[in-house]
């Protein structure tokens, strides 16, 4: 979860929303990315998106069923819409969105077998967010 | 939606589950894709996504508040996510998914400002997708 502080930091130094992630098989980094909507004008990229794309192609499969995504905040739905595709083993999310996560609709969102913890990091990955938005108001 | 079949046509015949997407603005073709998750090995490959990608470059803008997107078959949650972050106008779809389509999360989870319209050559649409997957048993 630190690298993925580390790209949502990045994330936030290019004047986007900072929300970053990490995708782990085998102990090993196979994807990392930032959100860069503002950057590429595009909804889509967010850095679980952008991850999961990576991920697939390291990995040249389109199933991530052995692999873990470590992400600074609750994906949204459409990032846990792609979650679920993937087939990812297990995500682990920072800080909480009550407004704009997944978990609004339930964890059905997701894979039955992807496995869910969060909290990790909070209070670090939940003041990148509190920050972020206070600096713009 | 003619167009939006079309391009299910295409993925047909390149062994990709026929979905096809069409996005209209101000009366023109700004946007079509169609699903290319297994050539690209890539689940977040769908029709819509490609569509709203292509869309959004077109534009110079993440918001596709004036656009139509018409697709061949319900879109699944994590297109309906993404649809929802470019407060698409109005959303138009041939066939019903009950099994991975959006609805069953409900409505909400496209954009309050989204207008919903569905079954535009039902047949058609959910032929598409019949005959693709009795052609695979």
């Amino acid at each position: 979860m630190r690298k993925a502080i580390e790209e949502a930091k990045l994330a936030e130094s290019m004047g986007e929303v900072p929300v970053g992630a990490v995708i782990i098989c085998d102990n090993q980094i196979i994807a990392r990315a930032h959100n860069l909507t503002e950057h590429l004008s595009d909804i889509t990229a967010h850095a679980e998106i952008l991850a999961i794309t990576a991920a697939s192609e390291f990995l040249g499969s389109k199933y991530l069923t052995d692999c873990t995504l470590y992400v600074s905040l609750e994906p949204c739905p459409m990032c846990a819409g792609a979650l679920a595709w993937s087939q990812i083993g297990r995500v682990v999310y920072g800080a909480g969105d009550d407004k704009r996560g997944f978990m609004r609709f339930g964890k059905e969102l997701l894979h039955p077998k992807t496995e869910l913890a969060f909290g990790l990091f909070h209070d670090e990955c939940a003041d990148l967010m509190k920050n972020f938005f206070k600096a713009r108001r």
